[in-house]
């Protein structure tokens, strides 16, 4: 399968809590080389963003889509 | 500084793409031990996720959003 | 009124759930003739997408905003 | 496949427009029957939403992922 | 109109730029009186987030939906 | 702290409800000068969007981050 998505990280299922409507799933990471963000051209130059920089990647949970083959 | 979001993966860029409007950064992953979902409970049980499962989490590069310090 | 956004899908109320803080709506299509989707054009080229392929959009329902007259 | 998403429409490419960073593909759908969405119980209670109601759902591009075989 | 959505904030358009694929548009907030934000219950808890504290709202321009009558 | 966003809102929360995973805040503004929206440039054309149109910006409350220092 091919995805229209530049994030593809492998993980094991580490916890399952089901609430009424929403459930929250834990993963222990198994495989995380690379990540990707699109953000605005302005964004990238008000932060000065440039190779090398040490940063941090904040990603709502509700964004993380679980694919089980 | 304290999140209301339960992923934070420690990254360093590794190259910047401006567009006209958009730009794409790509980082090379520090840290990344834990992952989290938020996904309906209707889906948790129709995929039938249970601990100890591997799979791949799909993330569009749009969700994911730098912080620098 | 008109919508910043690419995909209007007329449907109908089929089921309500309401939960403690959130509340899930299943719908019955009336009518989805045509789909957009945006990604990096990087994804475009990993998947080969060309005119004729058919594919799967696959949409978080959090994503999906209902708009009543 | 399984995906932690409770929307999946079929559908056959029908043009792609590649921009510096972005995309924008647009797709004939094949079948849509079902939808859902997730919003906040307020929300619903606010719309006053119930079975029968016709409704527009409004989807952002940037928010459907295709996924190719 | 109403809108599955708890967050409308009135404003007027200060300026468009069109990208090739993507535009940046900016806004003059006329009213903004109240927001709302939906996370996970363990985000709240480890933030501690009580009454009166002061936070920051952080919102990616690609979540922001215009709509014009 | 600097954001890969473009949108930075001030303010207090005034409430905040627990569900079982999901919890819905509410926040008093206190200062949002600007926002910002990205959107297809095939949208700002179908809106026909110019300066010194009054619109409705729509966020669904799970788009919106809170960050506390």
């Amino acid at each position: 399968m091919k995805y229209g998505a530049r994030n593809t990280i492998k993980a094991k299922v580490k916890s399952v809590k089901k609430g009424d409507v929403m459930a929250l799933v834990k993963f222990d990471v198994i495989q995380a080389d690379e990540m990707a963000s699109v953000l605005t051209t302005e964004s990238v130059e008000a932060m000065g963003l440039q190779p090398g920089d040490e940063i941090q990647l904040i990603i709502k949970a509700i964004h993380v889509l679980p694919v089980k083959a």
